[in-house]
C-alpha cells in the first residue's frame, strides 16, 4: 500500500477521514506510523495529496489531508482478456491496473472453461478489491472499469468495432502472420487469449476486425506475466 | 504445464518414463488426455521431445518418449533480489524462471524482513517446486540456480564483483541518476530492491560498484510484475 485510497463515505469533514478496517491495520501493522505522521493518500478518481495523522488506535485512523497533484496519467490502452482461471484473475487485474490500464473487457472465447464465469472472484465486489490493490500499488486513484462480457460472438460483431475504434488493435497469438510492433504511446486494443490459446475461427475473426497478430516469442508466460510484459512491449513511455 | 518436464529418477527405460503425483493428475484432469496421445516434454538440463502414452490410470502415467530440440535459449541476465516476502517470492521466482533467467540470488539488504528469513518458503524443495513451475509454463529445461546471501556486505564486497564482472550492471532505483537503457541482448546483472527501497548507504555501495540507476517510473510495480517488466525493458530478443 503505496497510497491510501479514500473513498466519499471515509470523509467525515472537508478535510477530515476517518477510516478502520484494512487501511487502519495496515497503517498501524505496516507502516507502524503514528500520531503526526504524513501518509502519502490519494482522492478515488481525484488528486493526491497528503494526510497527517490526527488520531491512530486500534478503532480508527483519523487523517487530515491537502489534495494537491494529479494522478499519474493512465495508459491509452483497452485490455481484452479472455476470462482466465480464478486464482489468476486477481493477479492479472492487479498487475494491469498498477500498470495505468483503465479499460479491461473479460470475454468468453472457445478455451475459455464455461465453469470461470460462475466463480465468486467475478462478483463484484472482490474485482473492486483488486483494482483497489493495483491502484494503492501504483499510488494512482483513477478506477479502471471491467466490463464482463460473457458471449464471444456478440461482443466481437456488437461491441468490439467501437471500442476499437481509432486504436492500434494488437491480438497476442505466435502465428505465421505474428510481426513486430513498435513501441509507442498509441490508443492501443490488446486482445489476450486463454491460457490454450484461440481457435482458428476466432483468430480469422479478429483478424478481419483489423487486429495484428503478435507473439511475445518461443517462451509461453502466465497471463499475469504475459500482460504486463504484452504492455511493455507495445507502450513507450 | 505447457511441457512435462522430466527427471532422471523417473526413466525405467532408455526411452521410457513412469510418472505419478502431480504430473499424472494434470495429464488426467487438465489435459484429459488418453493412451495414444503425445504431450510435449523435456529431460531436467537436456532436450525437448515429444512423449506417446502408453498407459495411463489413477496410478501411474507411462510415457515412450523421443527428444529432439534443444530447449530455448537462456537469458543472459543474472537476478539479484533483495528477499521479497514469502507469498511474493514463489510468484516472482516463477515468473523470473518462465522467461529465461537461470542465475537468482536472493539477498539481504537493510530494509528486507528479517523474518523472511525464516520463512518455508526458502527450503531447497519449495524453491525447487516453483523453479520447475516456471520451466514447465515456458517449455525449458534448464534449472535455475537460486543462491541464498543472507549478508549484504560480504555480498556486495565478495561475491558481486565476480557475478557482475563484464557485464552491464544495472539497479531498479527509482533517483536523480536514472537514465536511460538501451534494450538489447547483452549480459546484463540486474539487481531489485525490496519493497521500502534501498538505503543511501546501499545505493553508494552499488553505484561505486559500477551500477546504473534505472527507473521504472512513478508507478511502483509490484515485485512480481516489476521483474517482468524490467526483464522486457532491459533485454530485446
Amino acid at each position: 500500500m503505496n497510497l491510501i485510497l479514500l473513498f466519499d463515505e471515509d470523509f467525515v469533514d472537508e478535510n477530515i477521514v476517518r477510516l478502520s478496517g484494512r487501511r487502519l491495520h495496515h497503517v498501524r501493522d505496516i507502516h507502524r506510523a503514528q500520531a503526526g505522521d504524513s501518509l502519502v493518500v490519494g482522492k478515488i478518481n481525484g488528486e493526491l495529496g497528503v494526510g497527517r495523522i490526527v488520531k491512530l488506535d486500534k478503532n480508527e485512523l483519523i487523517l487530515e489531508i491537502e489534495l494537491h497533484s494529479p494522478p499519474p496519467a493512465p495508459l491509452p490502452l483497452t485490455l481484452i482478456l479472455a476470462l482466465p482461471r480464478p486464482r489468476v484473475l486477481n493477479r492479472t487485474l492487479i498487475a494491469a491496473t498498477s500498470m495505468g490500464v483503465k479499460q479491461i473487457y473479460l470475454v468468453h472465447t472457445n478455451r475459455v472453461e464455461k465453469s470461470f464465469w460462475h466463480s465468486p472472484v467475478l462478483e463484484e465486489d472482490k474485482i473492486r478489491d483488486s483494482l483497489v490493490l493495483g491502484l494503492e500499488q501504483a499510488k494512482d486513484t483513477i478506477m479502471p472499469i471491467v466490463h464482463l462480457r460473457k458471449k464471444f460472438r456478440p461482443f466481437m460483431e456488437d461491441a468490439l468495432p467501437d471500442i476499437a475504434k481509432n486504436t492500434r488493435k494488437i491480438v497476442a497469438h505466435p502465428d505465421n502472420l505474428a510481426q513486430e510492433i513498435i513501441r509507442e504511446m498509441q490508443p492501443t486494443t490488446l486482445f489476450v487469449g486463454p491460457e490454450g490459446g484461440f481457435i482458428p475461427y476466432e483468430i480469422e475473426k479478429l483478424q478481419s476486425a483489423g487486429f495484428h497478430s503478435f507473439s511475445l516469442g518461443e517462451r509461453i508466460l502466465r497471463v499475469e506475466t504475459a500482460v504486463p510484459v504484452l504492455i511493455t512491449k507495445l507502450m513507450s513511455r
